[in-house]
């Protein structure tokens, strides 16, 4: 068994400047997102870690440590792209100032997605340091713009296919479910957006000269965003549901079985009530059922203007049996048929479309990883869970390198993640650790020197 | 008859000084607005301009100029402060760096309320340097904050009732309803105005994490400000039309022989189909009939996010008949009506509330204005037309000084007020002061010297 370090103080300060490199891929300077690409790629100098600049986009890091042979070999996937922060005087310390704050430590990126990369970073560098090599081989991947929909990542896979065969991906992104037990992902739910944008008038109008004359284009946003579901939650967009099987029985039951309390879920959020597609429970909502969210809307202000332009953020969460492309379609024929006269509706489907992805509950990475977890957190039981986020690598690795995507992450769900006071439960850094140590041992068939 | 500088090259430059000043009250620092003030005191220095610092607002300009006995006085009324300028890469030119484009002056606040309250001046000073006296008693009254609902102007002149009484107010702020002819205005309409607050979870939420199980703010938003309004475009709020008497006949027939193409005033404005309540035509719609609109909606972003809170700013336009706090009532009961379960709905109404005004049309103040303009654009008919903007101050002037308020400003409804790109047709500072000229000795009795 590998050693750690005793205390905590070199794992905080180093993982605390890798998150004070402010990489939002939607918005930052190149040159900071080389930053904290260069940062990553000094912790994997063990195995040749680079920054490779693509033609477009962020940079990715590469590194490879080959010396095992005849053992397996993974590719370990994880990115060190951060959402914006949102409105920073939401935050309780400064977002790209990481704090610690008793167990936990906040700031933008600790927990989605650079505290799970660091910590396989220390893993595989205390296996270097204590045995002098990797229990298998292990090869690295990370990219820069997995919050904005890894754009440029499937050009750079299938460019680079032959580099980056495996037998395995093992991805450092997703999360654990809860703080409560472990838990193995199955499943993540597929990804499109779309923004709708409605326009008036060619300028602004005085509300009082033009008012009541001309379609007011936020009048119109209205009518079409509160048209896209029904007042009990369901989408109410014809076609948006195709595809999907039925919910089994034995399904229904296994998350029934699963000790979760719908109430303590909502007061953690600050609500007494839910809100969702009627038929299901909490839980099946958010792991078995595609979801459609208005994200963003803006337009106008407060003063007496009728804007000429108003605008939504779109984005749809998709289960298995959704078609990313289909379902953009019938957004998009909905939008046009709700569409009110007066105004031109314009909707904008992104490029970014990811179908939803599933691993089987017996593949033999969901059993070592199983098994690992059981090693870390014994007496604990391993829910089989699902993400109900998104990663948009998971089909491509399947498509472009022919394997599957173990969810091997230690974040947690509600670690506020994509909101003001982003954090990670610093207990997280050395279980998680632990866990890699003994996810590869098991991966390489090596049996653990206990 | 006064004679003016021959050519505009010194009013042209005089005007681009003051609306250089970006005296924007809803956000401009207090030395900014003192600049625009200081520079109109600086302006009526025959009449012993000063600028008077309110204990909480933006200052007052005050001046008067009382050597006519026997003679009437008139309080000439406007305001030096102006609208936010919306999104600056909008603007050909930079808003507050005026241009001279053509037969127009570009830049915030050039025809509202700036070129307006300038050429009253110029008009004013004409009066001293050629016949040394003005033709009747004038004091004068400039307020910073028309554009915020004028919230310390009751207050101000209740303080100084005694030294502001006339017998009459004339508004330099208002608008002539189109270039192509002359017009007096017989009313305004009133304005009420509101924020909807709808706050779901105490923080923004992944919108993977947690979408489907919880109810989203900016969907519950959506079918409250769709609710506002039929189909059509009446407004949908129960109670919002009491107190208004029907529409006369008689009314109806005089708007429908104004010569005014809808078709023309739509292409204007780049649209080829207008919206609004049904059974009214567009001008008994913008004069006659009360509006409702959501002016300004925001929430999120485009990412991946559940916002915890979206907001909506919406003001109305009252006409007379309708009680502005009944107004705010039966909005207040429609929202919380329709408001989802599993968010929190609060309606925040502005404390400013203005009934609509009214001045008849044979009132003596309507009889000169309208010689005036046949005086000035000869052989033109003089339309009776209505302000369908706000001019807060009017009802107040009756309520406190008991006189009616003349609007009387060289304006144009189409001159793009309160969006990008406000101009000001360069002839109206010439034919406004001949106008003033011609007002003031008609409503000083005094034959006019042709």
């Amino acid at each position: 068994m590998l050693s750690f370090d005793p205390d905590d103080s070199r794992y905080l300060r180093e993982l605390s400047a890798f998150v004070a490199i402010p990489s939002v891929s939607r918005d930052a300077e190149s040159a900071t997102m080389r930053a904290a690409a260069g940062w990553l790629a000094g912790q994997l100098e063990f195995a040749g870690g680079l920054v490779m600049v693509p033609a477009s986009g962020h940079p990715f890091v590469r590194a490879d440590w080959l010396d095992a042979p005849g053992a397996p070999t993974v590719l370990v996937y994880g990115h060190y792209d951060v959402q914006p922060t949102g409105d920073e005087a939401e935050w309780i310390t400064p977002p790209f100032h990481p704090t610690v704050d008793g167990d936990i430590i906040r700031g933008r990126g600790t927990s989605d997605d650079k505290g799970p990369v660091y910590l396989v970073l220390k893993t595989a560098q205390a296996f270097m340091a204590q045995e002098g090599a990797l229990p298998l081989n292990v090869k690295f991947l990370f990219e820069g713009e997995e919050e904005i929909g890894s754009p440029n990542l499937a050009a750079f896979v299938a460019d680079h296919a032959a580099e980056l065969a495996a037998d395995l991906v093992i991805s450092a992104d997703g999360a654990m479910w809860r703080p409560t037990e472990p838990s193995v992902s199955l499943a993540s739910k597929g990804l499109v957006s779309l923004d709708i944008v409605v326009e008036g008038a060619s300028t602004d109008l005085h509300s009082g000269r033009y008012g009541g004359t001309v379609a007011n284009p936020i009048h119109a946003l209205a009518v079409i965003l509160a048209s896209l579901h029904t007042p009990d939650g369901a989408v109410a967009v014809d076609g948006f549901y195709d595809g999907i099987p039925p919910l089994s029985a034995e399904r229904r039951h296994e998350i029934a079985e699963i000790p979760f309390s719908a109430g303590n879920y909502l007061a953690e959020l600050g609500l007494t009530l839910g809100h969702g597609e009627p038929g299901y429970t909490t839980l099946e909502r958010l792991w078995e059922r595609p979801t459609l969210d208005v994200n963003g809307v803006r337009s106008g202000g407060k003063y007496t203007v009728i804007p000429h332009v108003a605008i939504a953020h779109i984005s749809c969460r998709l289960v298995p049996g959704q078609d990313p492309d289909h379902v953009i379609d019938v957004i998009t024929a909905h939008v046009e048929a709700v569409a009110a006269p007066g105004v031109r509706v314009t909707v904008r489907a992104d490029e970014a479309r990811v179908p939803a992805y599933t691993i089987a509950a017996d593949h033999p990475a969901i059993r070592a990883a199983t098994a690992a977890l059981e090693a870390v957190y014994p007496g604990q039981h391993v829910l089989n869970a699902r993400v109900p986020g998104t990663l948009p690598a998971t089909a491509m690795f399947e498509r472009l390198l022919g394997v599957k995507t173990l969810f091997f992450s230690f974040s947690t769900a509600d670690e506020k993640l994509h909101a003001p006071n982003e954090f990670f439960r610093i207990r997280r850094l050395r279980e998680g650790m632990r866990a890699w140590e003994q996810l590869w041992r098991l991966l390489a068939g090596t049996k653990e020197a206990s």
